[in-house]
């Protein structure tokens, strides 16, 4: 085979180091957000190849050309996601084949997958997506078993270029089912690299700082720290690179030793996992159920504690109060709190936390009434007021935040701490 | 004042270009993802100005100094974000200051506003903090009224390069407050850039290029259509670029005219909005109210629908049901539907719709049940399998979807389509 041929024996001292290239208008316009390259760093990092740079470029014959020459001159490996769908404004694949030097040849396989995909989506195949059967003779196909552009590995003196569609699952996928494993197989990388994630609260970034520099300080020049601040959560990442994987395991391990007893009960997790996750293994070692009742959150503490693959073991359900009708009849908050407090008040969101135990029969429950905005305001209840409680069988606490931003800032501002105080609660 | 001292007129024929250069080992490796780039290009749009490229790179000194060299030799102006916090892993402001010469300073107001900051927080300022108010000489700085970090512009040669912070937050206000007034004044374009968006349901992507085929081969060439798909919705993009700002402004109202005409119904909406906002108008329009009954979403759709700013004049709330008991108990779903037939169902996703306009008293509704996975799927109900019902008045759809995917993706997907599907019964 092609790549077996051609594998690539990285040096002892050289670090692997590869580069994506994303193609197309729509993200240079801000119509569409890149997740591919976030995601492709996510995957490839077990192997401790070194990410170098993410290229957002135009779908243009000389943008293109001239990011796989900058892009090639210092990696190995270039990762490039887009520019691969049926219409005209993709130039992708001719690029390449320029590029590369050959000619654009009809691919069987290819054909063959597209006239499948189509059939069985019951849609008739047209010229234009026929296509997408043509590819530059230069390059070994990879099938694109979940869509129809073809995925293309190009090869030069031992470097590799491997073209993927810009749909993210398209592209997930792939790399996962065939893409990744024949990176590693043309590719053996002798450098390692570790990292550790902790989940923190309670703290500033320039508290949390201060409170580690004594730590950084003594530090072994080979581990990095890192400072992730996110919406009342700070991720530290320790980040170590050496050729001697034992050594550098041992000292990772003492390192995150060293911080769990410098930060106690302030790291919350011990991974880069979402706040939504860590509150699920809670509940499930607790044995215990949970629900929400949601106001000015809308529904997004239920979305995220459900995007997580399992929850129904632990989540029951919610309720979505968005008029005060709703409030009262369903969750049982009643008339007099609603008029002499407003449904944005300790007495109302404490009685929704409790409604909602009852409705869906949990043991704990959160809930929010607030004021996203960017209407709604008053003098004593500004944009950003937002009244949280959280319930742990008989245990209620609550709490006012003022927070700033934007509509969406706000709702996933009061979402994050919605989670913190009920795993306060739970911890 | 410097800038106006230094502005900076582009000839008829030359546009305006700018790049963006994102700063963060944390993007690198995928833990964050960069929504800064698309929101600057968003709100740059309207100038008429070409985006070139967007780099991601590493919090290092060779790596940011590199990729200036690079953007600043193809564009006029280059937006940094990141590289600005008080801790050690920042090392942007030291890298400008070697870049564009002079020494790092002490500037008064850049304390005095890290001070009252601190101040309103009621957090006391600390060394690192403290470290804030050191900007390069050679820069003119930009107060940042919502965070510690300066902003500071720089100029060469005409050209100017803003470093802003990495929190979304801060970079949005600030360019909204001062950086993009700036610059407007610095750099005079000439060329009209005008953009329509469409969005496009009923067709994939190929029979719609099929279908607009005679289209594009009449359109002017200084005008450009993009197809931008995303899940069960394509968004057509006819970009135009000419110094004749009413001879664009009438062809592109000519081309929109031809597209309706061309797509009819199937053009949902006019313009670059999600479709939550498009079914928030129509309701508007209508004067009717909504509510949602979710199993397999878990609140995702009251989420999206939420998200817009209003929605409570006609979204009344929602019930995630995730449990059969929730479904049973509050959605009034009949026992014998969920024991014959299963949670996902026709009846029972039916029966929930209903159920949602009950309890939360709203003309229409959408309801939810699937298969969102990775566990739970059986031969006959796999993964991604999901019964989406849409109730307007006393007229009831339902459909069977099977998506592929992940467990967000499913989600994602199945929250668009009974949009969808609410969307077709409301016109």
């Amino acid at each position: 085979m092609l790549i077996d041929a051609h594998s690539y024996n990285l040096t002892t001292n050289e670090t692997m180091k590869y580069s994506t290239i994303v193609i197309g208008d729509e993200l240079l316009i801000g119509q569409v957000t890149d997740t591919n390259s976030g995601w492709i760093a996510r995957h490839l990092a077990p192997f401790g190849w070194e990410h170098q740079s993410v290229r957002v470029i135009a779908d243009d014959f000389n943008e293109i050309t001239h990011a796989i020459d900058e892009t090639f001159a210092k990696s190995n490996l270039v990762l490039m996601t887009g520019g691969l769908g049926p219409t005209k404004d993709d130039i992708t694949k001719a690029t390449l084949c320029q590029y590369f030097g050959g000619e654009m040849v009809l691919n069987e396989d290819v054909k063959r997958n597209v006239d499948e995909m189509f059939a069985r989506r019951g849609i008739p195949m047209n010229r234009l997506t026929a296509s997408q059967a043509m590819v530059p003779s230069s390059c070994q196909v990879i099938q694109n078993e979940v869509g129809t552009a073809p995925i293309m590995w190009f090869e030069r003196d031992g470097k590799v270029l491997v073209s993927m569609p810009g749909v993210p699952i398209e592209t997930q996928t792939m790399m996962e089912r065939a893409v990744i494993p024949q990176l590693v197989k043309h590719f053996h990388s002798d450098v390692d690299i570790e990292y550790r994630t902790f989940v923190v609260v309670d703290y500033a970034e320039s508290a949390l700082a201060e409170k580690l520099e004594q730590f950084e300080h003594e530090m072994p020049n080979y581990i990095h720290l890192a400072y992730l601040p996110a919406q009342g959560v700070i991720r530290l990442r320790l980040t170590g690179t050496h050729s001697n994987r034992e050594l550098l395991n041992c000292d990772m391990e003492r390192l995150s030793k060293q911080l769990h007893k410098l930060l106690g009960k302030s790291i919350i997790a011990d991974a880069d996992k979402p706040l939504s996750q860590i509150v699920g293994e809670r509940l499930r070692e607790l044995g215990l159920t949970m629900s929400t009742a949601e106001s000015c959150t809308g529904g997004n503490i239920a979305h995220v504690i459900t995007a997580i693959a399992g929850s129904s073991d632990y989540f029951m359900g919610s309720v979505v109060s968005y008029s005060n009708d709703v409030k009262h009849r369903v969750l049982g908050v009643n008339d007099t709190a609603l008029e002499m407090c407003g449904a944005v008040s300790q007495p109302v969101v404490e009685q929704m936390a409790y409604g909602a135990c009852q409705v869906a029969r949990t043991d704990c429950a959160v809930a929010t009434s607030g004021v996203a905005g960017p209407g709604g305001g008053t003098p004593d209840k500004p944009v950003g007021t937002v009244w949280i409680a959280a319930k742990v069988g008989d245990v209620v606490t609550s709490k006012c935040f003022h927070f700033t931003g934007s509509r969406t800032q706000i709702i996933d501002r009061a979402t994050t701490h919605a989670l913190i105080m009920l795993l306060k609660l739970l911890s």
